[in-house]
């Protein structure tokens, strides 16, 4: 287990993620194009979110299901913009069972088209609405460019699906699911979003609109990190979905749609990382405390594992994540590099010294040197450790706030949101350019509009592009 | 929502099987041939069933991980009665972005070949073993003849995959997770099971051997409902795995698979049910307590209300999983055969007289009317349903282990064999016939030998078929 440098992420920050997703144990490759193999420490990170959002949904009263995984091709087609969004990426099954199939199944690339079937079975009358259901699952997009966890052909998400007896309940709940994954990112990932719209090019294939949050990377890379759809009545037509409503007239639903995938796992390694590996936020941290024994002799060690094992155990009993490398034949540095690279919030090293003395040495990961390191007493060692985590929780959130704010620009004319955008960083402007403008931008440029932000300056302005009157900003930004 | 009556399982199981599961909102059928739709209810069980396994999986040291839902054809072929067994089965992914691809990719049935693939990037020296990793899944078998969650094409499940530095452990493993479903079986969904070994001709494809947990259904068939498989060094050596031991010798390490899958779904609704509906053991039940309120005016209803909210938050302040029923238009009787039919353990009536008494009614799932029946005050409502539920899963355990007992028959001719399994139930008999005499017997009676049970009377007898002498029982049955 040689600990090779990692490449610096101001030498080149794409070849530092490729590198530290490996390295920090998160993932491997795999043997079938453009799939990942996700390893015990990255699944317990998706684990940690998976657990912090189903909180959510159940407590905004959705429950999960399951729907197969193959849909008749023929469902596919039945929404016009959504066959088209999706058709380039599909995987198709054409063989089962040793025979052709009559009609080919295309593995899920997502599930609207197979859950609508269900939902017009289910939804008869208004008491039947509204429906909340979510889903966790595997789905399967052939991108021809993958990169870990960002873009994989087949990834593991939820995906909520809802339907409603009006138009205003169902942007309700489009708006309170972005809210949920906004709250996610900021309270748990520590990652400032920008909640925001889609413009009508960057929207999902068959919704009315899209909400998006979007995060700035240590690049200053944009992520789009979880979307929430308004699908109008597009696919409730599409199945014929039909309810009787209070007056017994028959009305199409109003459906909506969000989901937030493995992605979220890369939008952390890339929002907190260093040079030195990961920095997890101890709320989604597999571990959040690792003990490092430190002693040379057998006595020493008795001793030393002695307390070791008990304040472990003191950790344990407060539901705080606590992990002790006992692993033989490694230094001490060895394993402080090494869990610096997985990101463990919080090192805890215990010497003889330490026994002698009642203290503790707690190291912050985000924190390098001496500025990060305390002795603290063994006795309230929980209180301690829980008062760290909480502030390298806000440490990290913050750290990436800053970042941001420093990095988003107002523009008023293209050729500075070219400059802005050249140097690394967002622009904000006011915008009334159409579909085609922000091709021909992200072709000159390589930025897209990311949101057109619900925190919007009031007020009209010259749009950067056309200098026609708008009111509105948006976010203009190269993208993952 | 009309309530029709259920076939009874006395005049046609097979019927009250497919009857009570849509019945009781555990599932929905798909436009997907032999794919099934879990609704809420159904996943909740699930869940639970997730929860019980996963927490055990954890406590005895393996981590869970996620590999490729695609497995390129080639790996699947080099292990030669793995292939075999597995090749009628399979959907085939031949198309992707478009385009034919140059060798199809068949949807995993099983993960063995796509996971010894990466241990053989992880096995390097005997420090590396034991690797004790799980996966939770969907996979698929296109399986001609489908019932829901007992054979499904595509299915939901956990499958473990560890490698080993000796036989021993490996073995020691494969009999560790075996005992951890049938913990599992017993204490959780109160099934109680038989546990064996399979013959060569029912054990896994690719297999040294396979031990099976063996439940009776209430019609006594059996359901195999978790398997675990010593594979020997049979895939260590397909995928050419080696590591260097503590004399730096070059070795392959032994390896097991083992799962348990949604068809516990089945094994619940089949060991417990009855003409009612689902009788859900409290300890996996997604609603230990539903609350019915009682009343005829507003009046009646603003107090029974106050009680109902009171009572309801008392029981989910002690994590108990309690539901109150506030559909309006449906009466008590049509809201009490609902929650019949839905398996609820405990059911709790607050009227009025109930309010004014301080008292509360009690009526078990396990126990019909009146017998089942109890009035207790609301002070210390929260221990005496706790009690309550202990009870219920303690009964429902009993009743289960009392229809086994009692139909499981000692035969010592095949002529008695033949009786036994044609009555309904399960015969047991001293066994020395071969593979082909396991196919006659099967072709005859319709009977297999569900396992050669770790139980075993000792001594020696006679085969019952071929009359050699034999040192073990087997347990004939049919089964699903």
């Amino acid at each position: 287990m040689a600990q090779q440098a990692v490449t610096p992420q101001s030498v080149d920050f794409s070849k530092w993620y490729n590198e530290i997703v490996y390295k920090a144990d998160l993932c491997d490759q795999s043997p079938v194009r453009g799939c990942l193999i996700i390893k015990p420490y990255g699944y317990e990170l998706w684990e940690a979110i998976k657990g912090g959002l189903d909180r959510r949904f159940k407590a905004t009263g959705h429950q999960n299901a399951y729907f197969p995984l193959f849909i008749p091709e023929s469902f596919l087609k039945r929404e016009a913009e959504h066959v088209e969004g999706f058709s380039p990426e599909l995987a198709v099954v054409t063989i089962a069972g040793g025979k052709e199939l009559e009609e080919p199944l295309v593995v899920r690339p997502t599930s609207e088209t197979i859950i609508m079937d269900s939902f017009k079975n289910w939804i008869q009358s208004y008491r039947d609405l509204p429906l909340l259901i979510n889903q966790w699952a595997n789905v399967v997009r052939w991108e021809l460019r993958t990169r870990p966890f960002l873009r994989t052909t087949e990834f593991l998400w939820q995906e909520g699906h809802t339907a409603h007896a009006t138009a205003e309940e169902a942007e309700a709940e489009t708006m309170q699911m972005l809210e949920v994954y906004a709250d996610f990112a900021v309270n748990d990932a520590a990652i400032p979003v920008i909640r925001g719209r889609k413009t009508d090019r960057e929207k999902f294939a068959g919704a009315m609109h899209t909400y998006t949050i979007e995060a700035m990377m240590r690049d200053k890379k944009a992520l789009q990190s979880g979307t929430s759809h308004n699908l109008g009545q597009n696919f409730a037509k599409a199945f014929d979905i039909k309810f009787l409503d209070q007056n017994n007239e028959s009305q199409y639903p109003w459906t909506t749609s969000w989901g937030l995938s493995t992605r979220m796992v890369g939008a952390i390694v890339m929002t907190h990382g260093d040079d030195k590996g990961l920095r997890l936020p101890p709320k989604v941290a597999p571990i959040q405390v690792v003990i490092v024994p430190i002693f040379k002799t057998d006595d020493e060690r008795s001793v030393v594992m002695e307390t070791v094992d008990r304040l472990s155990k003191e950790l344990s009993n407060a539901a705080i994540r606590v992990h002790v490398d006992r692993r033989e034949g490694q230094s001490p540095g060895f394993k402080f590099n090494d869990w610096e690279m997985r990101g463990v919030p919080v090192r805890m090293e215990i010497g003889p010294k330490d026994v002698q003395n009642g203290s503790a040495a707690l190291a912050r990961r985000d924190m390098p040197g001496k500025e990060g390191k305390q002795f603290v007493p063994q006795a309230g060692i929980v209180a301690a450790v829980q008062d760290l985590l909480v502030d390298i929780q806000a440490n990290l959130l913050k750290q990436a706030e800053t970042l941001r704010e420093e990095n988003i620009h107002d523009v008023k004319r293209y050729d500075e949101l070219k400059d802005v955008i050249e140097k690394g960083g967002w622009a904000r402007g006011w915008w009334a350019g159409t579909g085609d403008d922000e091709g021909r931008i992200k072709e000159e440029t390589g930025a897209t509009i990311r949101c057109i932000p619900f925190a919007q300056p009031g007020g009209k302005g010259a749009c950067l592009l056309t200098g026609k009157e708008s009111a509105q900003v948006v976010l203009f930004a190269k993208a993952y």
